[in-house]
């Protein structure tokens, strides 16, 4: 920690390097230590990422340029499928100033074309010299930019902040490494594990902050995910909706998994979203299904059917369960069977983060790691 | 807030009253307003009272004395049952100097000989002009101290701070007020609201920290209830044991309800507590026949039927519910039917609290207020 100054009553931090007059070195106060400038200039990197949206099937990404004699004259980020990509966008704002200088991006640069052109060659063409990147691109298709980069003469390596980088993207490096979708579940319940009364009715078990909250889980997803029970018991819509109570523009895709047939009126068959109806019982064919379709986070809102059928095969990254303090002793439970019979067999989580969410409560879990 | 004072480099608070000089006031920081000086000396009487043992049948009580200038002569606790009350605690500090004096007491002298003597009576004798008296006693045994006190010609008003003396014994004054015990309900089940495998097997779905911390809540209170079915399940000892493992000196009274028969070997027919057996179903006789007993805190740790009845009938009066990150998708509830069938039914509570408790998240709730 840096001292506190005084000067005229008023209490100041003191700046970057004055009391570290080490060149190229400064004083960071998250990690309360001195850093090299390259970790002070992924930070900033990270920070421009963040600015980004976090919405399927595009990564945040950040880019940090600096001239040849490490001045940052470029801080891009990525703004969402069809924008530049946060290189690029760096790039348009350095112009010839970065000629000779280097880029700290948060992901690996890619190496393909998609609806834009590479951010390698971007790189390679602006006379970068060097190039850091916080993680690799475990993908197939778009990895591979650092080493064309190499191949161009250019010190490419990957860190630092890598832990930061994995943090922002972790359900697309999740996808990107495992070649499906991450699945988040979401549950909301009582505090005795109901999810309806007994003749089925279940508005509103949470309250309102809570099903604001589960909108804007929706909205960050590429797909949205129920059973045909679901489908034909509640008809819900599975939009995306703002505060007005209208559908954002855009819209995840709304998956109905399941073998039972839905009649042509219901509401997930409108024009509202795109639709697609999965006639399976198996998670595993269903989520590659959805992998097919680019998208690497997926929001199962199922019931207790569809939920205990990717429970049991071991397809729920990620499960978020919104408890309301309600109780209600009959009902359908949050999980049909498992097939566990003793407590040993019980399926482990450890809970990642718990909170107050309006007057409901919100846990988050993810499966226990083996030891 | 006040302003950060600089001198040598240093960063000071100034002290109280520097900025105050108003005669017999003095800054609250916790209030961040001026207070007269009963709030202050009841704010140490209060500090005192927390000194002392949450443990039922005996309230946490503070009391500071001081002179007839009003300097403090002495600051005293209730240590529990058997031991001098708050009053005659601080007036063996106190001595002849506390005679023209007042007194700053959490809860209103008592008036009653019980093992100790009334302190009304003791603060008469002891030549106390002037009684404040956070919080009354609504109990008609032991209240009645105040009229004792105007009688003998001693000012004694209530307050001030009587909603922080109301929660250092919100059970004991439930109690005093409703004529029966508090019910605090604890339950610990997975996150699907499971309190056991299909076969029956429980040991263990909450982690040391949770158990651990049930063990505490049990040492606080004056009974811990069971039904039958639990007893011949699972045959529990419910003791209070400590770190060791071993039952503590202190434990309070196992109670069985229920028409079943219990074997004589069953664990809670040991010598390590004491037993009431109560053979009914009602949880209103049973309540009456706990708080005969002089017992103003219930620990409800019945299955799901139990429970079930106490929270059908409104008999609990708060809900402690430590949830595993396991699920299960078969196995008993922890809450067997209430008799409801439709949402708008659902018994409402309001989240007090919820935390991370080792592994497992507890979420404190209480029946919700009447609009």
């Amino acid at each position: 920690m840096a001292a506190a100054l005084c000067r005229g009553g008023k209490v100041r931090r003191p700046r970057a390097g004055r009391f570290l007059p080490l060149p190229g070195a400064r004083h960071d106060e998250r990690e309360g230590t001195t850093v090299d400038p390259a970790t002070g200039l992924m930070r900033r990197a990270l920070a421009a990422a963040l600015l980004g949206p976090e919405v399927d099937p595009n990564p945040r990404v950040g880019c940090v340029l600096t001239d040849a004699f490490g001045q940052v004259v470029g801080v891009g980020h990525h703004r969402g499928a069809g924008t530049p990509h946060a290189e690029v966008d760096a790039l348009r704002q350095a112009g010839e100033a970065a000629r000779g200088g280097a880029a700290y991006v948060t992901l690996e640069p890619c190496d393909h074309t998609g609806r834009t052109g590479p951010c390698s060659l971007a790189l390679i063409e602006a006379g970068i010299t060097q190039v850091r990147y916080a993680v690799a691109d475990p993908g197939a298709r778009a990895g591979g930019g650092a080493a064309r980069l190499a191949a161009a003469g250019i010190e490419a390596a990957p860190g630092p902040l890598a832990t930061d980088a994995e943090a922002i993207n972790r359900t697309w490096l999740f996808a990107a490494r495992t070649g499906r979708p991450f699945v988040t579940w979401k549950s909301a319940s009582t505090l005795d594990g109901k999810v309806a009364a007994r003749d089925g009715s279940s508005r509103w078990i949470t309250g309102a902050a809570a099903r604001a909250q589960a909108h804007a889980l929706r909205a960050r997803c590429g797909a949205v995910v129920v059973g045909t029970g679901t489908a034909l018991a509640d008809d819900p819509e599975l939009t995306v909706r703002g505060p007005d109570g209208q559908p954002t523009p855009a819209q995840p895709l709304r998956v109905v998994v399941g073998t039972r047939d839905l009649p042509e009126a219901a509401r997930v068959r409108d024009d509202a979203a795109p639709t697609l109806l999965l006639s399976t019982h198996d998670p595993a064919a269903a989520l590659a299904a959805i992998g097919e379709r680019g998208i690497h986070h997926v929001l199962l809102e199922g019931g207790p059917t569809l939920a205990a059928a990717f429970v049991a095969a071991g397809l729920v990254d990620e499960f978020v369960a919104y408890l309301a303090p309600a109780l209600l002793g009959a009902g359908p439970a949050v999980l049909a069977d498992l097939g566990i019979t003793t407590i040993t067999d019980a399926l482990r989580f450890e809970i990642t983060d718990a909170a107050i969410v309006g007057g409901d409560v919100r846990v988050t879990a993810r499966p226990q790691r083996r030891r």
